[in-house]
């Protein structure tokens, strides 16, 4: 698997694109389509979890078969992530780094360390944490 | 956005790694956690087409705010992913390509050319389709 | 299957909360487990639709075997969802007509006929239609 | 909320029908339409549990306005699937009792007890546990 170090979305949106245009799949693709296959996979992702209770970073008690099974999942969503922006004319790795940004600007490391407050949650103009009225919670949720 | 076009998998990866670590945020970031923010983006992805009705390729009726707001949450969605592997510790862009590889083997281009058939509606001996107990369907559906 | 008109949320809490316990399952179903499941019964739920592009309301062209396989999945949702409100003690039926008369108040008939804006479109103080900031489009979504 | 108590699948139904009607929404509750404002709902519901780590049955540590907000997003899920299965022609009450019948001749008790292993893991003529080749585990996932 020479390479796999420098994948890049250009080029898995490349395959995705050569691979349903040699099967004539185009048809298929359409963005709603994809979307609902892209949630499909989501699911299957959710099943691997679903009653392991909370599980430690690493995966350190997984056998290799499982992690196996858990590396497609993963791959399945963003395939589907990478062909339905494709379907959409979005640039995925430009938006995702126009994002980071964004993220950045919201998340100010000074206001955010250590908290997981929802961006909403801090005040424009001071350090008091507001409440959050769509959360109905003062935990709130840090959410990009 | 100089480089845009190069964006890799592992770049995706290291950028989220820094602006975790710089807000201190690791704590927050275990395995299921990131799944349950993955699906709450995933939502958010789904509220953009949910009331639209079928939508061409390319979203050309779209207005330019609506397909930024797109890309953001196409980007959402990619970025808690990329990190949902990283701490899972599979390497994603090397579990895509395999994958890629296998869903080759799965539909063979001479087989599935124009059907969205699940694979295992593909017998193995000859090309007739076989029923395909679990979707209860003849249709059936391409699932990678 | 006599008295299927009357199936209440109660009843149906009770059936899971017996099947949990005959099983030696309450071990299992704790909220986060539950909700795993339940996205990964929506996953296979969206799975029916995937390839199918739009279709029409009663399903007219679909065999009966899939509108079958439809209701199972359909019924998954219900089940965990019922579930999982019961292992966070909220009363679903209460919550639902509350949530039914918090939406009667949110959409008022005179102002919502025929349109799907979010609610947040709605001035509060005249019929203009406001900009909604977090959709990033003129058309909005309705969403409860 | 006199009648809580009783809330049937049928009155959700109905009521939702009235909603629609009453705001000439059924031209946008199309099955795919109502599918993905399914999907959003779900997400909403995933945010609330995004960033708690396990949480115990009965959410004792959760606030009152939290739990509220919890029981909108479940109510959401809920009808949303009431209407959803009602464009499709499926009675959902009468649905899940079927499927709850077929679950218990899935995960006989004497076979299942304390055991979170799907039902394809229980072979059909003996008490032994067979590899389950899709989940890559052998710890496996009840599955219904």
């Amino acid at each position: 698997m020479a390479g796999a170090e420098d994948v890049t979305l250009v080029s898995l949106r490349k395959k995705m694109a050569d691979f349903a245009r040699e099967r004539d799949w185009d048809q298929f693709h359409s963005p709603r389509n994809l979307l609902l296959a892209l949630v499909g996979e989501v699911g299957e992702l959710s099943e691997i979890f679903q009653w392991k209770g909370e599980v430690p970073k690493g995966l350190p008690d997984w056998e290799e078969e499982e992690k196996q099974h858990l590396g497609e999942e993963l791959s399945d969503v963003l395939l589907y992530l990478v062909r339905l922006s494709d379907m959409c004319g979005v640039d995925l790795g430009k938006a995702a780094l126009r994002k980071l940004e964004l993220n950045a600007l919201k998340y100010p490391v000074h206001r955010c360390k250590g908290s997981s407050k929802k961006h909403t949650l801090y005040s424009n103009d001071n350090d008091s944490v507001n409440e959050d009225r769509n959360s109905g919670t003062s935990e709130g949720a840090l959410k990009y």
